[in-house]
Formats: structure tokens, sequence, C-alpha cells
């Protein structure tokens, strides 16, 4: 039906009637001492190469649960310009209101788009997408940084621009002697694992984005998503928390990030049960784990219990309990205060070959 | 990612990245005579008021399994356009490369947008949308109708238009008798009892359709759709179908139409048991029914089987096989030929008082 | 494959291999001064009319998140007996052990299975099922009663008993008098208005059971269940409880019970933004609701509010954030301490005709 | 509720009320010559060390769509004896009458259960379960033989009697000299890569069970079954096709087994579009493909076009339409009559290194 006209209620008629105004929550805990929000830094719509409008954007990220969004739109390449005469700041005026109303945070961002090197990046936090329309990239990205940008390289895996091989090239030495690289594509449609090892031995800030041209339908999934450990779920939070490098990417049932925020998200995820667990050689007990978060974590012992057996696999659920089985086999064990069970995650990854390596421990007696 | 520019791969590149390319077989068997096209002809883009690209419309529509669309953008309301440069057939033509790609019927329609009397109408095989922009809606209309095209009335119980009751105005009965008003809206959003009463009485063609706005989330359901009996898949056999009101209406698990159509798409969508019966007095027999439509059909009993009883409730679910028992109740039963249940087909609908009645026959000896 | 002979392991090897030893959370949270504890307390294993072991009844009822059962098998009636060696307290025997290790709370029951007057009784809280096997109905009660047992009527409206109405006899006077008479089904397969009604007027514990027979299998959905609201999670708190008619019945995506439980509840599983909304005239505002609990709450205004206007119809959706506008419609509005929304709650029921209403406050400036 | 206790109506109310008597359908296509019936050869009941009713065997095999079923009790292994008392045949006597009255065929079997060599073996087609009770397990196979038995070897992968290594014994091959041996499980719990090997390099008949002993819980899955190419829907139909090795292996998204019945099952799952594609040059063409089978075929192009390039990979998805796109690569093609495509279906298995190579023809011109 044709909506109002009146444009305070248009934006209402509009979440209601269609959306029925539900926002999902993505159940990722906080850590001691951050916040831990969901941010996709990398998005488009008719502005640019898209097929939404910018509110579409703001309402799916809403509906999806996250924070933080930034619209990037290409400043080079705007196939449906003859049908739009806007300028490069008008996606984000026009998403601005919604977000607004919807508390959703919104960084004004544009997509520097060159062939390779050195390739796409992403200016956020920028203030006025027009002034990066120059024909140097250098110049772009002086003027992005003029304007306080973080800088990101898109998607460097992309086999458009890099159909073999998957290279760091001498512009982004120079770049990030210049200031002008901070944060790197982890994951952007499918896992890089060359952007990973890069964002580990070059101190880059890792993400995951969607880099979303259509509209958003991740089904009973989840879109890839950037993780923000952040002082305060604030415009200036996240952009400190990103130059910080205080990120993980998260994308199937998967989180990629460093070991000091992923140890405390994983017991953040979980209620262990806390009474002595009093077990004895040759007797078996049953502890409980309650894993509340959105991640099934998949469990792989990664040392022998001392003086009992524990499972060799675990399978921590999304919302469920999971009972672990736990046999003394040893006399020493009625006597031990604490019990310690080591176990990799095999998915809280560190790096491509390593994965979180948790303690759990429990009280005996 | 960038989408290539080459445009003859630009479509596929989207359809085979964001879609996977695949199209949902919607399970609405054909009838004896006609095909059984799936349709919805009334849907917005950025063009007027609604927030995707016109291809999105195209490729949402394929992957949902639709046969045949029409976009209908509004005339009279365009709230994008100080963004956007594009006359009022620019929606059609950005949307038909794609859908003569994908074999989607793309019927040329726009909405023409007035207060009560008499509401919205849209025009279907129209030829220019640019013509039908007239001060006076019955110019608008005869100049439509000048182009062929075939006229709907819209959303007749829209409460922002009648917000306390659904009258049919002095206008409608105008636009009746000078051959402006074809169709109506029987479902748009919700179901309006009025307009089926009235499609019955003053031989309308009935019409269910989506006025989707935003992008399509159906989720497990379906957009409601308008069911058209063709003679064949082509632009020509729609229109002679809805000019010869051979539709019917399909939402939630229910279809509305005439029993003419109903009934023969009932036996279609089932498989019954064709060997003998053989019920015997005081024996019972299971019978099977698969059904191999999308629709859980939900039967009652309408009057009580002769010589036997049959279950009060069936309940034929989608997809599935339903075991029937009958247990016969008269010596006579074990000489009859054939057993006849009659049941109601509470989700198939005549009226708004009148469900279809059909007559199972199975042979018994 | 064959199951270790071991006793003590072949529980867990059973657990572990088949179900994956997870446990589903039920989200309906506890109360101010009491524990939400979810009871089955009608269910049959071989040992009479069902078709299961006795762990299977302990296994599935952990698995669904269940904190306490009754295995209750028809004294009088038990078809496979020719099959079976087997006295009234061994289903009891046979799932004690589980049960014990798995933390599910078991208590001891049986059904004495008559026809009508009196119909079914469950005998809760028994010590031996043998003694019960009496051919006077009121020496099998006596005989439970003496044990301790508290006594529920079962589906009183079962068609086998009563095929067209439901109906209240003297001879449950009787026993109610004698305290033979303490709960009584309102949900068994079916609701039961009736039973509703009786527990109202005649203080009767109320109950919600699934007297399952076969395996459980409910699939996205959920067994009903009776919801205790318990000192402890112990057998004795939950007989206190019983005793104390502090229960409620749940079922499809209902509560029934009474305003002094279930108002409590309903706050307990929202979480609403706490900050102040700050309303002014012909200005909106939109807050948060987050529904933690399983339930979808579908709410509709009881009274319009004083100074603002709120939706007509809420859907809090389990798990999801809600969106509520609510729009100034006076100067007052803005010199207003609080906000207070009136809400009924169309799936809390109190009575036949009475739904739960509730008060939603707002601190406004 | 209390089930009536007059046999013959007793098995339907409990299907109406319990499981509303609805039969899924399997979606794996008759191949030429064949019917295509799905099996399950290897389960148990509480009349072994199973926690179910014979019945409900049956009648979980109905609902999920089986066509035959043997319920094999251990012979040797009975945990449950001193609360039951009766004779090996009486699992299957119990269910009998209800799998004639649904029509699924019941195989009668028993498990003869030792350790290894030879390990557990079911012996399928037999006449009198109680006589293969028998010291020396020779004695016992020799029994069921002469009873007409089909002898097929169990989970020979099974960690309990073979924990490190997966070994054929010199009694295996003593067996099979002696007639005694097969069949052979390929797919118990986990697929057992030397099963498959075994199964051809000896000639043995493979199969896929379910070994189930609690209550079937198969969610959005299905049971692992064995598929058996036969003449007819009927017991002896299916001992000759067992004899006769006319079997694939079904589990997860697999089938295993050999290329004369896996390629027709294949493209019998497949509606090819018939019109000619008209290919020419640096043109692209879309030719539309239906999977009605329940398998996602997972495709990898196993050579290149001839004149023309085709997806590298597809995906076939249940119940939809893939839109597969071919692009000219030479002048030729515009003259060839047909075009062939060569696919791997990666899940559809032949050996442990082999899968299915299939030739895609369409008519060109």
């Amino acid at each position: 039906m044709l909506r109002l006209k009146f444009a305070g209620i248009l934006i209402l008629v509009f979440l209601f009637s269609q959306s029925e105004a539900q926002r999902h929550v993505i159940k990722i805990p906080d850590i001691p001492g951050y916040k831990t929000l969901k941010g996709d830094f990398h998005m488009h719509t008719v502005f640019s190469d898209g097929t939404v409008w910018p509110t579409v954007r703001v309402q799916e990220a809403w509906e999806e649960g996250l924070d933080v969004i930034s619209i990037t739109e290409h400043i080079e390449y705007r196939p449906h310009s003859s049908d739009m005469n806007a300028d490069h700041n008008r996606a984000y005026e026009i998403a601005e209101p919604l977000a607004n109303k919807l508390d959703l945070i919104l960084v004004r961002g544009a997509e520097i788009t060159r062939s390779m090197p050195p390739g796409h990046l992403n200016a956020l936090f920028i203030k006025n997408a027009n002034l990066l329309e120059l024909e140097d990239v250098n110049d772009a990205l002086q003027e992005a940084r003029a304007q306080g940008a973080f800088l990101m390289w898109n998607h460097p895996g992309w086999k458009a621009q890099q159909p073999d091989t998957t290279l760091w090239w001498d512009e982004h030495s120079e770049l990030l002697k210049k200031d002008l690289l901070h944060g790197i594509e982890v994951y952007n449609e499918e896992f890089t694992p060359e952007a990973l090892l890069w964002a580990n031995e070059k101190k880059l800030t890792m993400f995951g984005n969607s880099d979303i041209h259509g509209p958003a339908n991740y089904g009973d999934g989840h879109r890839p998503m950037t993780l923000i450990f952040s002082k305060s779920r604030t415009l200036g939070g996240i952009k400190e928390a990103l130059f910080s490098k205080r990120t993980a990417v998260y994308f199937d049932n998967i989180i990629v990030g460093n070991a000091s925020f992923l140890n405390p998200l994983f017991f953040a995820s979980l209620q262990i049960d806390k009474k002595p667990v009093n077990l004895k050689n040759e007797e078996s007990k049953i502890i409980y784990i309650e894993n509340t978060s959105d991640l099934d974590y998949q469990l792989e012992l990664a040392q022998p219990g001392v003086g009992f057996d524990a499972p060799e696999n675990l399978n921590l659920k999304s919302g469920q309990i999971t009972a672990v089985e736990l046999t003394g086999n040893s006399i020493e064990v009625g006597q031990m205060q604490n019990l310690k069970i080591y176990y990799e995650v095999k998915n809280l990854k560190l790096s491509n070959t390593d994965n979180l390596v948790v303690t759990i421990t429990l009280q005996n007696i």
C-alpha cells in the first residue's frame, strides 16, 4: 500500500507493517572491561552498485541485532548514475535519521576503488565523501586520512584482482609506513588465510564484513561480522577500539581473533556448575555446562586430565546444557582440591595453525 | 565485491554469487485444459516508493517460483524523485533484460493512485506509463484502456482510505459500465471479504497480490499470489485468462476461487490408492492418499458414508501420505461397487460462507 | 551396537551415543520467592500400556529440560502382562538410578484406573504401588492417602468416559470432603475448560500433563507441562507446592494460572529499557522490550494511555527485542513523571473468560 | 489416556492420536527395471537390549517412509530378561499385525552376537529364531542358513571389538567359503571404508542400517538405510535382490553403490530442460535442471566442455530448479548437434576413491 507522506510517521509505518519491528539478539557476551559490539563496515546501496535503498541497510542491520554499520559506496564505480542524481554523501544522509531513531550507530564511510595495487580500501569515520573523488589514489587516501579516517584493505584475496595468488605488494608496505593502512578484511564472502597472517604479522586490525549489494537474506545463519571490544557503545568508542586493534571476526560458527579476547569470550559464554565435583577413583560424576551464546563450541581434549578421564570431544551446543562425565582413574583424585581440564576450542581460531586452548577448572573437594 | 562491468556477465555474476541461482518450485498443479501459473501483479521499487532496484523484483520472483509479475509504480506518488531522474517506464526497462534471461514473464503496468473514490487502480498490459500522468482520473483510466489495459481495483479494504467501512461507490459502478474495471484485489496484506463478495456478484477477476515495497522475505511461508489458469505460459495467454476471469487467490494455506477450478486443483494435488478397498461389514481397511501439493488440505466430513464410517476430520499434509481408515457398518457394504466419501475442504473457499465440497470415489470390489 | 554390560557405564554410553547428552533449557523464569520448576506427572511405559522402557521417560524428560516427572502406570490395566513379569513398583525402580545420575526428580506414582465416576486418578508421592491393587476404588484411594499421596483427577473431559458432557459427579464432591482429591488435569492432550472452572471454584491444584504412552516427539514445540512454584528444587519442596496449589499449566503458547504467579512471571520474562522516555506532545519515542522467555506474549491495549498513544497490539516475540513506539497526544505528557500502559496478555489465562492485565510503568522524566 | 482394549481398534487409536497417521515420502526414485525400496535390516526392542516395544519400530518405519525392516534381537544378550518372559520370536509376533495393517514388509531376523571373530552377524529371512540359540557360532550360522537365511556381518569397524584396527579375519574367509556370509554393513552409526572395500572385492551385498536401540529421532535428517533395487515390493523380491547384491547405502547426503544403479538413479532424480540450447560463440544461455529427489547433488566439472564453458561447480539442490549457464567459446559450437557436459557427482560414491562421473547431454540445434 501507499506509505503515508508525513516524514516522521513514514519510518514507523514501514517498520511495523513490514518487519514487525522485531530485533534479533546476537548472543555473544561482553567481556571484562569491554562491550562486545557487532559491526559490519562494508556495504552498498543503489547509490553505487547495490540494489537497495539506504534505509534498508539500517533496518536489516537493526533487525539482525548489529550495533554499528558503515555504508561504503564506491567513489569510482556508480553504474546507476544515469538514473540517480546524487553526490557521494547522499546514502549516508538518507540512512541517518532512521539510524538515529533506532539507535544504530552509523559510521560515515566510502570505498576507494582502484585496480591492484593497492586494490579497494574503505575509509571509515570520514567527514565528506565528495572530497575523495581524486585521480591519484594516494591523494584520495591522504584526503581521507586528513579527515581522520581509519583505512582498511578490502578483500585482499579477491580473484578478480589477484586470480592466482594473494600477494602483499610494496605499495601496501608504503601505505603502512605513511599511516594510510590500519585494517584488513580477513573475511569478505570467504575467509582469506593470507589476510589473517598479515593482520597478525603487521599489526592490522582484523575485519569480517558482508560487502552486501542486494537485500540481506541470511536465513537461519548470520551475516559475517566484526566484533568490536569497545569501552562504550558510541561512535567514539568504536573508533578508539578499531585504532587499538580490539576486534575479532565472526563468520559461520567460527570466531578468529586474539587469545586475550577469545579466552574471556569463551568463559563469558558458559555457566559451569559451581558445586564441588567430589570425584573419587573408579567413580564417575556428571558436571553440567550451559552455553548461553550463539556458537556451538567444539572442544577436543588438549592433554589428559591428571587423575581422571574426561571426554575426548565435547560439543557445547548453543542454548543447551551439556552433561560432561568425569571418571576417576587414580586414588589421588579423591584428595585433589581442583580438577583442571585442558581443551582446544576448534572453532576459536588464533591463527591459521593455532586454536584457543582453555583450562576449565572445577572445585573437587 | 565490485560487480564486473560487462553487461552480459553482470546478471549472472549477480545470480550465482548472491542467490546461487536456485529456483523454488511452487507445487500447485496444472488442471485439465490449463496451466496453473503463479503471478503477482502489484509491487514497487525505488522508482516510486519502494526500496529495491527493479532487478531485485525479478530475481526474487524467479527464486520464489513465480511465472509472471508486474512492477506497478505509482504514477502520482514518487517520494524519491529528488534523487532519481527517470520517467515512469524506467523500472520496466531495467527489469526487462533479466526477466527475459530468466524466462519470467514481465507485464508492463502502473498504479493510478487517487483518493477514494475510486482509490488506487492498477493498469496492466499497458504500453507507455508516461501517458497515464493526467490530472483527471477518468482520463488516466481511459488512456490506459486505450492502450489495452486490464484495470484492477487495489486493496479496497485499505483503512487509510476507508477507515471504518469498506464500501462500493457509485464511481465503481460507473467504471464497470465504462469497461474501466475488470478485477479486484481480494487479498493485499490481508483478506478483504467485501472484495470476494463483489468479485462473485459483479463478475470481477479476483487477485491476490503482495504490494511489496521492501525486499521480499517470506521465510518458510510464501508470498500472496494470483493463480492464473492459462492456456499457455505466455503474456498473451495470461492476458486472455485475466479478462476471462480464470484466476484464484492463494494466501497462507488457503485458496479462494471458483469451484470449477478448485475441484480439479484438489484432485490434481492427490494420488489416491487405486486398488479395490474390499471393505466388509465390521472390518476396517486403510487407504492411502498422497498429497503432492504445497497445501495442507483440511477436510471435514460433509455427510456420513453409506454403509461405512470414515474419519470426521482429515489433514492431508503437504508432501505426505495420509492413512485413512474406513470401517464397514452394514452388510450391504460388501456388495457395493464404489464407496463415495463427501468432504468439505475447509481451506478451499468459494465465497465468504461456502467451501468446496469434494466427492472421493473409491473402487470397492 | 551392543551396549556394554557394566551397569554403571551402560547409562552413559547410552546418553552420549544416542542423545549427545544435551539438555534443552526451558526459558520460563523463576519468580520472586519461588523457583519455577517444570514437571510432568502423568506418563506410561511398557510396564502398563506404554511402549517405551522406563529409562526412556527419564532421558526424554532430562533432554527436554524438565525438573520432575512421575511414571504413573495403570494399576488395573496392563495389556503387556503376558510378556512381562513385574510388580507395580518395577518401572520406578528401573528409572530411579538414571534419574539420580541426571539429577531429575522422580516422584513415585500410579494411576488408579476406574470407570466413571470417579474415573482415573493419579496418586503421587506414594511409597508402594503394589498395595493400591484393591477392588474398591475408595479403598485404593484411602491406601494411597495413607501413604501420603497427593491425588489428582485425570483428564475429566475424556470422551471415552464422558462422550457428550463433562460433569462433576457427587462422587467427586465426596472425595473432596474425605481429603481424597487435591488436583485436576486442566490439560491432557487438550485443554478442558470445565476443569479450569472447577480448579478455581473448588480450590484444586491445576495440572498440565502429557499422559504420554509412546516415544516423546514434540518437534519444535514442547510437551504440555505443569509449572510448580516451589521453595526448593527437591521432592519435598514440590510436594509442599502441590498441596499449596502453587502451579500453573503450560501448553502451546499459553500459560493458565493465578494472577499472583502469572504477573511476576510476565515481568521476570522481560527486560524493559530503563532510561527515561522523555516523551513530549506530538513527538514519538521508541522503547525497547526484550523477551528472554520461550513464550511469545500477545498483548492488546486494555485502556488508552493518559497523554500518549501506544500500539493497539504488540507481539513480544521470544528471544527478540520489540520496538514499541509511543506518541505524545497532550501537552501534559511532557510533565508526567511516569507513563503507565495497560495491556491484556491474551495468552496468560486466569480463567475461561479472563486474561491477565499488566501495567507497564516507564519513567518519563 | 487409556487405549481401548479391542485389538482391531487399538492400533488405529494409537496411530491417529499419536502420530496423525502421516507417512513421509522418501524421494529417491525407481530406476529402469527396478523399484527402489528403502530398508533397515538391523534394530532392537525391549526384547533384547532396546528400549521400545516392537510396534514402535513398525510405526516409526512407516512414518519415515521405509518399505521394509527387520527387528534383529540379540540371541545371546538380553539384559531385560528378568522382567520379560518371552522367547526369541516374540518381537516379530508382536510387530507383525501392525506391519500387515500398514503394508510394511517385515523380515524375520535375529542377531547372532559373538566376540570377534566373527563378531555379530544378522540372520535375515529366518523361520524360527529360537533354534539359533546354540553354543557354537558355526552351528548357529548353519541353522540360520538351513532356514534359508541371508547372513550379514554387522558393524565390522566397531571399536568395542576391534579398537585399533579393522581387520578381515580368516574366520570370515571361511564363512564366505561355506556360504555363511552374504552381506556387510558399510554404514552403522558411521561409515566404515574397509567394509566398502571388502564389499567390492569379495562381492558382498552392502548395507546401511540404523542398529537403533532407543526411539527413532532423526529430526530434519533421515535414518541411514539400505536401498534395494527390487523387481517387486514383496518379501520375495527383496530376498532375491539381496542375494543378487542389488543394494546401495544411503546416509547423510551420500549414496554409496555400484555405478550401474547410481547412474540411472541420478538421471531419474532430474528433470532437464528438453528444448534446444541454441548456443553460439560468445553468447551465454541458461538451462534449467530440476532435482525432484531428496538429495542435494554436488557436481564438479570432470573435464572442460568442447566449444563452451560450463560452471566448475554445481549444487543441484533438492526440490529446486538450478539455473546452469553455458557460454560458447568457439565458432564451432554453433554447429554442434549436442553439448556434452561431464560432471563428477561428489556425493555418489562408487568406492573409497572414486565417485560417479555422469554425462549430461543437451540437444543444441
